[in-house]
């Protein structure tokens, strides 16, 4: 299935009009059935679907690893991915109201939640990195966005150590190429705890709660990080960075993890 | 309420670190009870509750118009909006399942579903408007968004006819600062038939579902429609434009109500 359709359109410069043609980006619907009970309806980009599925169960809690995993099945035509899970998933209402966690909306005082979803948890990774080479990996990630390139129209998330990207993922969505990140991670059994995220969209607090409850050491955005995110990462040990362009990045919580050029690099 | 907060950060410039002082965009979640049921938690940003609970309720379809709208009370030191509706809403599975469509999640088989919660809708209005004061309006809509410049972080939204702006809202999403608009339309008893929709968000297939539900004639993106949004606003009837910057816009469907300049301008 492709990613991107052609489509005859009129552009205007002005008051000229010339007919070209376009590509724009497929909006693709996946809806995730669990134990033969409907969850979610994903929209999404037609690439790397199992991952998203699966990356998006583990990410919100439904699955705690490749252990729960039972069978998969992913009817690609229908937009539909089965997956069986090896124990019992309770589908109550509030299981449902959830999932609304992953889509930008969220239960009300949604910071005493998402530490509650979180519990205790806190990233206590001695991960750090060299600004320079962060800097050159999310370079590295933003160069490799071919969707973004053709479509003006698509996020993208990757998975590194200290030295490499480990996975690289595009959606239409900040959040589906994330949970395709985990997913991938999820699937190859590489841990990720420690590691370092890289997006090119917004941190949310979403995105920060996902990041935390899969261990990740530092959050890096492309873009703009929000008041609620920021408190989040720092409660939780989340070493949060935003606007990181060109040179140069922004460090909004416990900013111990980068450290300068020539410093000793420990994992 | 404040709409950012400062915060002290680190500024990595290659391998040289500066304590500096940064805005970031406050991430709010206001959660809405339609008589005394909860019915969803919009993460937004604090201006204009009234007007995006109002307009969250009707353009997903939970109020018809303002006659539908019995008592509104807000808490906003708590994030809840507190309606009661003239006629009783149906709390169903199918219900709460619907809500997904406003936060970037879909019911399997979007296209036709998104078309059946239409039903046979069309846009029908002769609206025309010349490419120049399209253009003009639009590049002062996107002047006007002081959060934006503030925080790199928001979404701006307008309704306009076809020689002003009637309407002006931001917010940290696209949605919301949609039904920002769409309820301060309502609310002031501004018929939405026929006229113009200008936003800085990605044209998405919500974004056209919530535009043709209102009977807009015009939708204007600064950024991508995806191919469902395109395919919906073709059959509906809605002129969609996108990449609308600077003096350009490209238009993907029904571009017959865009004309040159000094050709005749009808309302």
């Amino acid at each position: 299935m492709g990613h991107t359709e052609s489509v005859d359109i009129v552009r205007w410069t002005g008051d000229e009009k010339n007919s070209i043609t376009d590509n724009v980006i497929i909006e693709y619907p996946l809806t995730i059935f669990v134990n033969g009970e409907e969850l979610v309806t994903l929209l999404c980009t037609p690439i790397d679907l199992k991952e998203l599925a699966i990356g998006f169960l583990f990410s919100e809690g439904f699955i705690k690893g490749i252990d729960d995993l039972g069978e998969f099945e992913l009817d690609e035509k229908n937009g539909i991915a089965k997956v069986r899970t090896k124990s019992p998933v309770d589908f109550t209402r509030e299981l449902f109201s959830k999932r609304t966690i992953a889509s930008g909306c969220e239960k009300s005082a949604i910071f005493y939640n998402a530490r509650d979803s979180l519990g205790q948890r806190k990233v206590t990774s001695d991960t750090s990195i060299s600004s320079r080479v962060l800097i050159e990996l999310n370079n590295s990630m933003q160069k490799s966005s071919v969707l973004y390139r053709t479509t003006g129209c698509a996020h993208s998330a990757a998975l590194c150590d200290t030295e490499k990207i480990l996975s690289f993922k595009e959606d239409i969505g900040r959040h589906n190429a994330l949970d395709k990140v985990l997913g991938d991670a999820l699937l190859k059994d590489m841990p990720t705890n420690g590691k370092i995220i890289l997006t090119s969209g917004r941190a949310s607090s979403e995105i920060v709660v996902k990041s935390v409850r899969h261990g990740i050491a530092i959050l890096v955005s492309r873009s703009a990080p929000t008041n609620l995110a920021v408190k989040i990462a720092t409660q939780s040990g989340l070493t949060l960075i935003g606007f990181a362009r060109g040179n140069r990045m922004n460090i909004y919580s416990n900013g111990n993890r980068i450290i300068a050029k020539g410093s000793e690099i420990r994992r």
